[in-house]
This record gives structure tokens, sequence and C-alpha cells, in this order.
């Protein structure tokens, strides 16, 4: 089976011409696990926005729907996935809606993986007026990766305890009917480290960061194997180190993964009793849309997209300490803004290493661990 | 050495979101070949012009130096290589060529690849005041690759006989100081034929196209080893069967690969008379910024070139070829124009197969044959 020609990505993000985040963070790595990808650029900038500051354009919604229209009288809007990620303001967001609404509608198959793009560490980048348009496109996704912020922005609840996170992750699932969320860095303060079974607790909580995956329990009828705890969702969880300094575009970089390595179950009806063991590691060769596991494909593809993002980032990482002593200065506001060229030296030689890392993109030499279930995690 | 660090790519190009023409066709490539390329968006239209309809956006000149200029103001304007292809109007082009005027003050040893894209089998599909524009360029160019209709449009010399190819080229070479000049696909007219020596002629003249690249004299003071015969351009060539059917992208995406194994010369000073010699068939394998062979770097891109484009182009009409017979009816003026979309699908069909063909762009599997030395091209 020709898998390459029959999955197509259309991706819906930021474009900049120098370096690597939104589109040209995301293309590459789909295109080398094998994905067609259709391309719109929600913005053209010299460069992303942690420079400090960029020159460019930000495209209409006029513009964006000329583009989407063109597309369907051409009979070439025909992804079988879609991934959205930032999308500056409002009226851009509001066309991208119209689209993702039209492509659910007219595609039950479609594997939506949307990435609320809206802030992070407890900051707000984007308009205010744009939130409630990310609740409303909630539930047309099949997948979605916000940080912990952007979780707390959508559902309102502030995570400060497990009981805070379940009740988060059940506004998602129950509320706005996502079938699959994903977290994928939370910073492991003390609460998440205590609230955690002991095959994912790390030995220690400082520099790690934790990715959580929920899949809502299948529609399955209770006829089915399902037991009674699979009418919860299945959470996994895995710790990654964290390194040290500020990457752009590693959400990006994340998602656009997470959706590559996103298998279809071999039917619609996932079970979650099953899905509740941990997905054996499995080889980081498989092509992008093989069967893969029978069940949870997102903790599968969450594993795979770890441990590709980590690679990635130990690779930039060990760049950038090669570099000249004046591109890496460490962060300091003051002085950052005294001298704009101090942060922008900074951030050039943290650019992420996709074309370097290539051979990791495709799975090559990554070693995947798989992600742990995490048993009690709606309580014993 | 860290050559895929060192070596960086501005490509300057359309962009269409669904296949592969200009930037789509010309980046992927480039960055699975290790080349980080910084990426300028000329236009944003939901495909290309072959479809016969497409709906999207020009990027104006502000636009462009908007761009260019915050580039330069945050120290990213910092590209080994250029390459600059389809530019929509002479106000866009003249934007791009005042960024082409700087980058080639400040660094004398930028690679520039100039596709002067205007037109295709005697049809110019831009306006006539970009021919102009495209002259200044040509002095700032390190290689150009016209067809051959472009070569007539900037020569004003009409090919039909040998004399006038010598004609041509000594105008591209001598008048606007083009070192190595690319003709990719010119159709093997029996003029051109009978013109061709025997290593070079292919059994038939029948759907052949011929290319050929062509190295002015090295500035080597005439003390060196430099043969008389090294003071007249150095012309290799090479036959490549003729698919058929009409690709899109083909010119930029054999740019592209062009400018990736053009390899710096081990000096500046390069020998015609050593490059005289064909040169061996080198590994598709080798590193995008090795050494190469120490002679003729522009055959050796150009048999690296062919060889990989044809492999996709073969990958493309097979794959055409296993499509529904309605998305592959012949071309036909009056049944297209009264049906745009028999047209559209037969388009969509033949879309370059550059994401499922990416090992043949590392050079996997593909067998490179070496251009030939034209021995009396400028006469016995």
């Amino acid at each position: 089976m020709d898998t390459e020609s029959v999955e197509r990505v259309l991706s819906v993000q930021s474009h900049v011409v120098y370096g690597y985040v939104g589109g040209k963070a995301a293309v590459f790595p789909l295109q080398c696990l094998g994905y067609d990808v259709d391309v719109v650029n929600t913005v053209h900038f010299s460069n992303h926005s942690g420079y400090g500051r960029s020159g460019g354009t930000k495209a209409t919604a006029a513009e964006l729907n000329a583009v989407f229209e063109s597309m369907e009288r051409n009979e070439l809007m025909v992804p079988t996935r879609l991934l959205t990620g930032y999308v500056p303001g409002a009226e851009g967001l509001s066309a991208v809606a119209g689209l993702a609404r039209k492509l659910r509608s007219e595609k039950p198959d479609l594997i939506y993986l949307l990435d609320p793009v809206m802030g992070d560490s407890g900051k707000l980048y984007v308009a205010a007026d744009v939130i409630p348009i990310y609740r409303e496109l909630l539930p047309l996704a099949t997948i979605i990766s916000p940080n912990w912020f952007e979780v707390e922005t959508l559902t309102n609840v502030r995570l400060d305890s497990l009981q805070s996170l379940r009740k988060a992750i059940s506004i998602l699932h129950d509320t706005y009917h996502v079938p699959h969320v994903v977290i994928s860095s939370m910073p492991l303060t003390r609460w998440l480290y205590e609230a955690l079974p002991p095959s994912v607790r790390p030995p220690t909580d400082e520099d790690q960061l934790l990715c959580i995956t929920s899949s809502a329990p299948s529609s399955c009828s209770p006829s089915s194997a399902a037991s009674a705890q699979a009418q919860l969702p299945t959470v996994h969880a895995l710790c990654v180190p964290l390194l040290p300094g500020y990457f752009s575009g590693v959400g990006d970089l994340f998602s656009a993964l997470l959706l590559a390595h996103f298998h279809r179950a071999p039917s619609t009806c996932i079970s979650s009793s099953i899905s509740a063991s941990p997905s054996p590691s499995p080889s980081a060769h498989e092509p992008p849309t093989s069967a893969g596991p029978p069940t949870s494909p997102i903790a599968h593809a969450a594993a795979h997209a770890l441990a590709v993002t980590q690679h990635i980032l130990r690779l930039t990482h060990e760049h950038a300490l090669t570099l000249p002593a004046e591109q890496r200065l460490p962060s300091d506001d003051e002085l950052d803004a005294a001298e704009p060229l101090r942060k922008i030296r900074r951030m050039r030689g943290r650019e992420l290493r996709l074309v370097q890392g290539q051979a990791a993109l495709r799975g090559v030499g990554v070693e995947v661990r798989p992600m742990q279930v995490w048993e009690d995690f709606w309580g014993a």
C-alpha cells in the first residue's frame, strides 16, 4: 500500500524566513516521515518573536479564505490530517475555524491536531478574543496539544493539585469532547511529583518535565470488553529531562511529530481497558501511517514525539555550547533591552538543529521510551 | 568540520500551498542534502499556474524589502548561497536584485544561482519589463540555469545552429560575465543532434533532451598551467530521456539540486584545461559541501542534478500511470477550456513525488552519469 500518498497533512501556521518555528519546525519533519504537506502560512516574518523584533506581514482572514476557496474550487482541499498552530488574531483564527468545521463535516475520518497556541509560562501572547474561538474549535479536534498554561486558559482551572489536573482534563474530554489530550511539558512541581505513581516518578523532581496523555473512554457499547475502569479516560505519563535555556519552536516540532506518529486504530472503537497497558517500545522506523499498536495510539505517538524532540533539543543545546561567548550570553532583561543584538545573537544560536538532525527525525538512532500508564490517576 | 552548519541557502521564490513548484520544489531537497534554508516567499498561492486557475497573494516589493531589512537589522542575512527563482513583476524583482547586489558586494564568496524564470517553449509568462532587470542581475550570478527560450530572451540570439549556440553562450560569459551557464533541457533538434560529438550523441534524436554546461576560462594568469584552449569556455553535455507529458517544478528542483551539488573549488582558479576531462562518476552520497573534484564543479553538479531530477520524474510518471483514467486525460486545449477540472485533475496527478522519492534526493539508489566534455564545441 502506498502509504505516503494516501496520507496528506494540511498545515496552517506561521512562517519565518530564518529559523525554525511554526511551519518551518513542522513541515520538514512531516515530510521526512513521508507525508505530503500542504502548507498555508498565516504570517510571513523574518524571524520568530523571541528575537524581540521582526519584520514581515500577517495574512488577513480574506487572504486565507481566498486560498482555502481556491483549493476547494480546484479539488485540492484533500488532506487526511489537519494541523493548526499559531494564527495571529481572532479574524484569521475564525477563518481557520471555518475551514476546520468544513473539513470535519465533510471528512469524518479527518485527524485534526489542534495546537491552541495562546501563551506560555503564565503569559498570554495572543489577544484575549481568540480564547473563545479556540474553545469553539476544541470539539472539532482529534488531538489537542496545549501546554499547561493553555490548559488553564481553556478550562479556567488553575493547575495546582492532582484534583485540579483531573478536573481540567475532564472538562476537555467531557465538556469539549476532545478524544485525545496531550500536555507535553508540565514543570514537575512538588504536588505533581508527589502525585506520580512509582512507575513514572523520576529519582528527583529537579530539571524534569512531565508529558501527560489522556484518551477519552471509547464510544464502544457496554457490551464490549471494556471494563468499568474503561469508562474513565486512560492517562499515560513520562518524565523527560529539562534542558537549560530557552528554545523556540519546540512545541511546534512536538505537535508535528505527534500527528505524524499517531496511527489510526484498526477500528474507530478504542478500548481503554486494553490501552491501559503501556504500549511496547515501538520501532522508531515504522512508516508514519502503518497500523501501529492496536491500543493507545496517542501514548505511542507521544513516546515517539518526545524521544525525537529530546534528541533534537540535545543536538541544539550541544551546538549552542560550541558558539563564541558573545553568541550565548545569559538571558538578562535589562542588558537585553539595552542591547537588542545581545538577545538576538543568543536566539540565533539556539535555533533547532532540524536539518542536522534529520536522521533522528526519521527515527534513526532514537531510543523511544514508552509512556507509562498512570494507574490510579482518577483515584483508586 | 560541521559542513551542514556553515553552508546556508537563502531561497527567494514562489510558494504554493498544494504541490511542488518554486520553494516547495527546492527547499525540501536542499534540506535533505544538509542545507539550512532561509525561505522567502514571493507569492502565496493555492497551487501553480499550470492548473489554469489559482488563488492567493503576491508579496509587494515593500513587503519583500521589509523582510530583507529586518533580517539585516537582526544579523540574520547570513547566507553563503543565494537561490532566486520566480519573482512576479518588475517591482518585486527589483527588490530581489537590490538584495543580490548587496549580498554580492558584502560576500565575495557568495555562490549565487540565478534561475531567470521568464518563460518556456517560446512563450514569455512574465511581463516584458522584467527582462532588462534579469540582464542586470546576470553579472552578479555564479551560476545561471535558463532554459533554451530564456537564453534566447536574455541574449537576443535565436538558437537554430551550433554557431548561434556558441554566440549565445559567449554573450552570457563575455558580455554578462557569468562564470557558469547551465542550459538544463534543450530539445534535441536535428541541428543540435548533428553538432554533437560522438561521445555525447545518443543512438537517436527522438525523445531526448540535452543538458549543456559551460564554464568561463579561469582567471588564472597565463603563467599557469592553463593551455591556450583553456582560454575558451569549457563545455560539457549530456543527453537525458524526455518523459511524456508536462511536469511542473522540474526546473525549480533541478536548480536547487544544481546549487546543492556545486562544490567550491579548492582554489578560485579553475583550470579549464584540466576540467576538459569528464569528471569521474562521483558518489551521490558526498556531503553537499565537500571539496568535490578539483575540476569542473559545474559539470559535477549538473550530473548529480540531472540524475536525481530524472529519478524523481520517473517516480512521478509511474505514479501518474496508476491513477484513474479521469485523472490523466490527455491535454486538449478545447476540452480543457470547456471543463477546467479536466486539466486540474491531470495536473494534480503529476505533482512531483519529492516526499516519496526523498531517498533519491539524498542520492540513495541514484546512478550518476558524468557529463561528457564537448571537445570541439568552439571549433577544431
